[in-house]
């Protein structure tokens, strides 16, 4: 939730001079988006969110991400869809920041999903998958299996502060994840950051999906991994199986999983758990005056990693964990 | 721009099952209102603002604010309106703060105002001050003239560490103020807050107003000398005179001021200028952790003290303050 670029009317102006939008009739700065300012806007020509990518997002990866919610939107699939100026470009400036114009979706975002929304979660998630195919762009994950080492590299001292022994535990733990880690299964074109704030219902069924800013190659099962780390625990860190069955149930009405996936789904949610303990961990304590958003709790995934952990130990692939 | 008060989902279908305005269909945070938090909210019906009030504003004085809307807008002034619940309240709760839902106004708020916005700005205050002619509720207003010695009360201290000599100044500012203070005016219901913030245009006319929470009964040529001081100072601090000629020109296409207006507008100036150092002193250091604002400077407004100081010695009333 932020906004780090506040544009003023005349910028704003400015920038849709390059559009076929007509005059702006609304503008507001929305907590939307950790990593960007988004804004809503109105025109003569309908509803969009503005966006100014920050620091965060790598401006030689935009066009991957603009170009995949693109094709994403010709297929069927309730992405925004970017809007490309009078000279046909969908990437513009603004204040030396890169933007964009993307159309509004509607819906809205769940902060406690039930069964029912997990379901839903699961089957967007797959939808986004199938559609994604033949996407002939492609983005290594620089927040994949292969950076978590590389990511935890000098801040060991920052985890034993977390917790004494904690720092050995994600030692040993990346080890593993090197080790063990799926590469074979089927790969595509992932959404990365499958979380409850990036994907809108419309009652209760599954409407649309936002920010493809982390968006990469990767393994599709990874995908799954993650969304059951985002969507199948509660505050107090209990794992809740309905809502992980729901989510599953829900993925494989697109895309059924195949045997290696389900075998190695908990070793996939624990890669998961460590990505996001890991970034959580780099950015806490890392206070950016005027960002107007505070680090999250990286104990919050730490939890997560430990259940993960015993899930893997525990052995029975994603049956074993839906069990649990 | 903040959001204090972050509503799931559940919150919002809880809150909206006593209106008749149909499920959500999209609901954003906005970065729009210093004291509240506040929300676009789409229905089937149409768009809203939910306001959730903050601690600022006292309960017992949003009747006032709400009914005043309704009664500028019944008036034909572009003020949001109140949507009333489906028996018949304004005012609901909801994570135990009172919260209102007012239909969307649209516009844009300039940043940078020409003497075209400020002309606008001067039409919209005059409009406001003959719609709410009549209006028949009042409040005094907590932050006029009466209450400056009671504000700087204890703020000394603060007052010279941003300059020495400042506390001095203001308490001298104080004494002429109270004795001078021209109470024998046209008094009405006054914005107190003409902000371009607070000020919509669309296609640099004036398309309405918000946010009237400061919004009370005191001199009407004071709600000029808030907007005098408000639309009318470059970022330097310098005094535009087309700006003010602008604004005193259109307010006066609504309502044309009296030669006591006039005569004491310098003075009202240096008091409203004071009333926005004062609060702004009274915040400064008063960091809200969570609360996604910084406070503002109180020296901005301590140059516009300044700069009216001088105009109420060198006499001439608003004419030598437009030639100035």
């Amino acid at each position: 939730m932020a906004v780090y670029t506040d544009l003023s009317d005349a910028e704003l102006e400015a920038f849709l001079a390059a559009y076929d939008l007509g005059a702006p009739v609304s503008f507001k700065g929305i907590a939307e988006g950790v990593e960007n300012s988004n804004f809503v806007l109105e025109t003569a020509k309908g509803r969009f969110i503005l966006t100014v990518y920050e620091r965060r997002v790598r401006e030689a990866d935009l066009p991957f991400f603009l170009s995949l919610m693109e094709w994403l939107a010709d297929r069927g699939f309730p992405s925004a869809r970017p809007i490309a100026d009078k000279s046909g470009q969908r990437l513009g400036r603004v204040r030396d920041r890169p933007a964009a114009i993307i159309s509004f979706l509607p819906g809205l975002s769940v902060r406690r999903p039930t069964p029912e929304h997990c379901a839903g979660a699961g089957v967007g998630l797959s939808g986004l998958h199938q559609a994604a195919e033949g996407f002939p762009a492609s983005r290594p994950n620089d927040l994949g299996a292969a950076s978590w080492k590389r990511l935890f590299k000098g801040l060991e001292v920052r985890a034993e502060a977390l917790r004494g022994g904690l720092a050995d535990e994600v030692a040993s733990d990346l080890d593993q994840l090197e080790r063990a880690w799926p590469r074979q299964l089927p790969s595509g074109v992932v959404h990365a950051d499958w979380f409850p704030d990036n994907v809108f219902f419309r009652s209760r069924a599954f409407a649309g999906a936002i920010d493809f800013y982390f968006a990469a190659n990767d393994l599709l099962a990874y995908d799954l991994a993650i969304a059951l780390n985002a969507w199948c625990f509660d505050d107090d860190g209990g794992f809740s199986t309905p809502r992980a069955r729901a989510l599953v149930d829900g993925y494989e009405r697109g895309r059924p999983l195949s045997a290696a996936e389900r075998a190695g789904l908990p070793l996939l949610a624990q890669g998961a758990a460590m990505r996001f303990f890991l970034t959580r961990l780099a950015d806490w304590g890392d206070d950016r005056p005027g960002a107007l958003v505070r680090p999250k709790d990286p104990l919050e995934f730490e939890r997560r990693l430990a259940f993960h952990r015993r899930a893997v130990r525990a052995g029975g692939g994603l049956d074993g964990l839906l069990a649990a």
